[in-house]
């Protein structure tokens, strides 16, 4: 098994990478650009890709996003769920630091510590938090604002742990295949679709979360955003609490599918994070599905129940 | 074919009866109650019963609902809506009536005309508008106010026609049956239920409307009523646009059966308007929920649709 | 104080009035039906009305309603609710009855009894329970089905006791007056609306009980009726929880009068049930409204809060 | 006047600084970063910043949103809307192009034309656009994706014009004030807004869509944002259509501020589209809540309306 995922290494990315059971025992290369990891997967030349969708500092990692909705259909098979601990990686004390480099990204993150910690420090910006690493380990700049593991992998002293202002930052990375049958539902499951509605009505919005909401289907994600297609057509990314396989989940998108422009299915795994199983809402298992399909066969086929 | 049909003879409903094209070879048998005419059908003492169910004068007829609803299953299979028009009859002329008699209903709904044109006349309860008529013909009475055919049927001559307050009344009849697999759908249809929620909440009832709403159903009656059963369980009569055998009427029927603490199912049959057939919402025909299905099948097979 | 209710003397009705708190100093007037009652208030003949609006065999009293809806405005200041208990009145043990006589709707109710205990039994249709119970004393039947001081008030031995199918059956009656501020909220009250939609669409109802529900406003009856005036117009008889007073109900009814083609009040008052005052979902007390309009001023003023 | 903007000179942000009306007559200093600017406002070093928001490329600008959500309040008083044009620059004809640099958003946007006119050339990131250009200007690559005006601005020609994917790709930018009362209503405005909601419930997603949606308010944007601060609380950006001073607009922050956990307001400004005034829907404009609060008023004080 091969993955291709967003180089270079040392990144917060490979550090995800080595969390995903399904990437335990593949072969793993970084590419330079999400697209191109994305293409690699389309063309086969790899089995899945591995790309960050969403973080704490940008928020939604648009690219990421435009890629699985336009062009040749990728799914989601996997998500991985990493804090993000930025640190201090330089050889000088904090008091002898003059110069500090990062991506504007990290230094957004840490610009509470920067100013509280090196105020008289002046603050470039790089093209990654390698790259400022590299350049410090090069001599550059007296200090990069970067992971712990890209520290190491330039052979620099961390002088300060977690120094970012949010300590709950985590970056959302997912794990994409070409179209497949979803992975096994394990009951704490996200399902991941793209709807379009024609117009910027809250009405037609609402009509959208009523499908979910009487199927007991819960967002833990919601972006809107325009099409650029024509005048009100807008887009909504929606992470939707179940699985494809799902009795509920299925009635959900088949009534998407009737009352939306379009929809865009992005695939079902299991969730990131500490929960267990829930079991779904009175009314809403499979179980209860069965029965209410049973119940409406033998009226339609004798009036009674 | 053999009717059973509240009486006695000369009454709306025969009146009713003789409209609906189930019974033109009919023969049909009055009694003397509604429960009467309803064991007759679940006894199989005949095919079918026929009895009026709302009307403008009393609203809804509580006791058919009641008898629909309790013991041994029934459906219904048709209806009739017969204006109720109101006549005066009499062998006199209306400055010389001195008493006038009918069924308190009648009474309450001619209390305009009477009011204004007899306002000397005394005012007589009786049984039935039939009755009434019977005791003037007796000359018990000088006037009875009831159906221009009741007038016919006992020889007495209408002084004035159209006498009702509301010139749009009307009673609705419904034909009963034991259960069974409902007439054919029009494309102008109403399916019957009866609802069951547990607590007198507005929430519970927006629940119930919404699972209708998103299948684009309407209600053409709804009517609450305490079971009396337990603190707070709420019965709802509903009258829905669409038949059992309507894609989207089915689904919201087993959305109904898994939120309600229970459901009845009460008939689908031709509704009596001048109406003619109505294509359903856009997304909401037989056609789409075929689509939706078929997509549905895709994505779980392949990832893909 | 002066009230006018529903005769005859000894029925159901006077007996309810004896429960209601503002009727105990008053003197009653019986009057032989509903719209002279409600009639004889509007032209102040009487400082209130007392009158059944929903009972257990009937459903609603139309009339009443439908008095209440038209004509001059009257509005409703208070309730009791009921329990019926019906008797089988004789001077023969129930062996030796041959004929039993009442109200059609007290007949029905007491079906099951009948049908079990007197199967030989000759019923009789009358035009009132007390009629029924004076027939008997008369010696005309063998046996009347009417309320226990009906036959406690013709002279008549009650033989059975509490022979309604329905043992939790229970009447409704208001007492109207000509429009005034409501008494005071008690915590536990209801508000009685009339609104009318142009549509017979689930939509159009749908925000009307939106209008409620986000204001924490329940519904303890809803009922359609068409209103007859023209096509497609639906006029829905609401009983609410809450108080013309509350903030949140005021904001509800706003909500109303703006989005229906009508709204018309019919009045708050206590609620004739055991229940203690609730208090009102969280963030929908008084305070809480008082609360958010403070915000809203500020905003409005400096765009900060 | 004083402005602060997101510098460096000749980037997308000073155009559209350049259309802003209330910047017509301003001084405007360029800033090197978004907290910078949002600071010296915050501090009153300048009268009001400038800074991106949204655009088609990046989705939020999170930092900017970030920044108005947190720390000392600051408000929204404006907004440009502007496309987003790209041009290769450079002193080579295409053909003749081996190296090109830009930032990776403007390589991430044009990758279709450099894949398919320049398959061959190297493509170099940069910090900025403007920095691209100005490495080009030096002779380090043979082009740069950019602005027109950037350039321009470093007496670049232009090779290709509008070699953007998607033509139709905009950027907003905001007009940040101090809180004050915000600019008249034009008719055609938005007011945006930060909530907060305890759980990831859709339910609770529809209570704050329902606020809106009654009050005929639509949304032009939403996006979720987990807030780190506790398990399940969310946060939602949303810009709304309508202005403060509307009354339906201030009913409905009033019903969000009772039902959410915390309500932040943005501002309302005049909306930077072609579009004209529109008038609210029936029911809800300004006069339609007057009459309806008089008619409680009068409710309220007689019973009567």
């Amino acid at each position: 098994m091969e993955f291709a995922y967003l180089g270079p290494r040392g990144t917060f990315t490979e550090a995800a990478l080595r969390r995903l059971p399904a990437a335990k025992t593949a072969t793993a290369t970084p590419m330079s650009s999400i697209p191109e990891v994305l293409d690699a997967v389309r063309r086969g030349e790899v089995d899945a890709g591995f790309v960050p969708i969403e973080n704490s500092q940008e928020g939604t990692v648009t690219v990421t996003v435009d890629e699985l909705v336009g062009g040749d259909p990728l799914v989601i098979a996997g998500e991985i769920v990493l804090p993000v601990t930025m640190v201090l990686a330089s050889h000088k004390a904090p008091d002898a630091i003059a110069t500090v480099a990062s991506h504007p990204h990290a230094l957004a993150q840490t610009r509470g510590y920067l100013r509280r910690e090196l105020p008289n420090a002046v603050v470039h910006q790089a093209l990654s938090t390698a790259q400022a690493a590299q350049r410090v380990a090069d001599g550059e700049f007296d200090a990069a604002v970067c992971a712990p593991f890209t520290a190491e992998a330039v052979g620099l002293p961390v002088q300060a742990f977690n120094i970012g202002d949010n300590p709950s930052a985590v970056t959302r990375f997912v794990h994409v295949v070409r179209p497949a049958a979803p992975p096994e539902p394990t009951g704490n499951d996200i399902t991941s679709l793209v709807v379009y509605i024609e117009h910027d009505q809250v009405g037609a919005l609402l009509n959208v979360l009523t499908e979910l909401a009487i199927r007991g289907i819960n967002l833990t994600r919601i972006e809107s955003r325009p099409t650029g297609e024509a005048l009100g057509r807008y887009a909504f990314f929606l992470d939707c609490t179940g699985h494809l396989a799902d009795a509920r989940m299925g009635e959900a998108l088949m009534g998407l599918r009737r009352i939306c422009a379009d929809v865009r299915y992005l695939g079902s795994y299991p969730r990131d994070n500490a929960d267990r199983p829930v079991q779904p809402p009175q009314g809403l298992s499979d179980a209860a599905f069965s029965d209410a399909a049973a119940w409406l066969d033998s009226l339609r086929g004798t009036g009674n129940a």
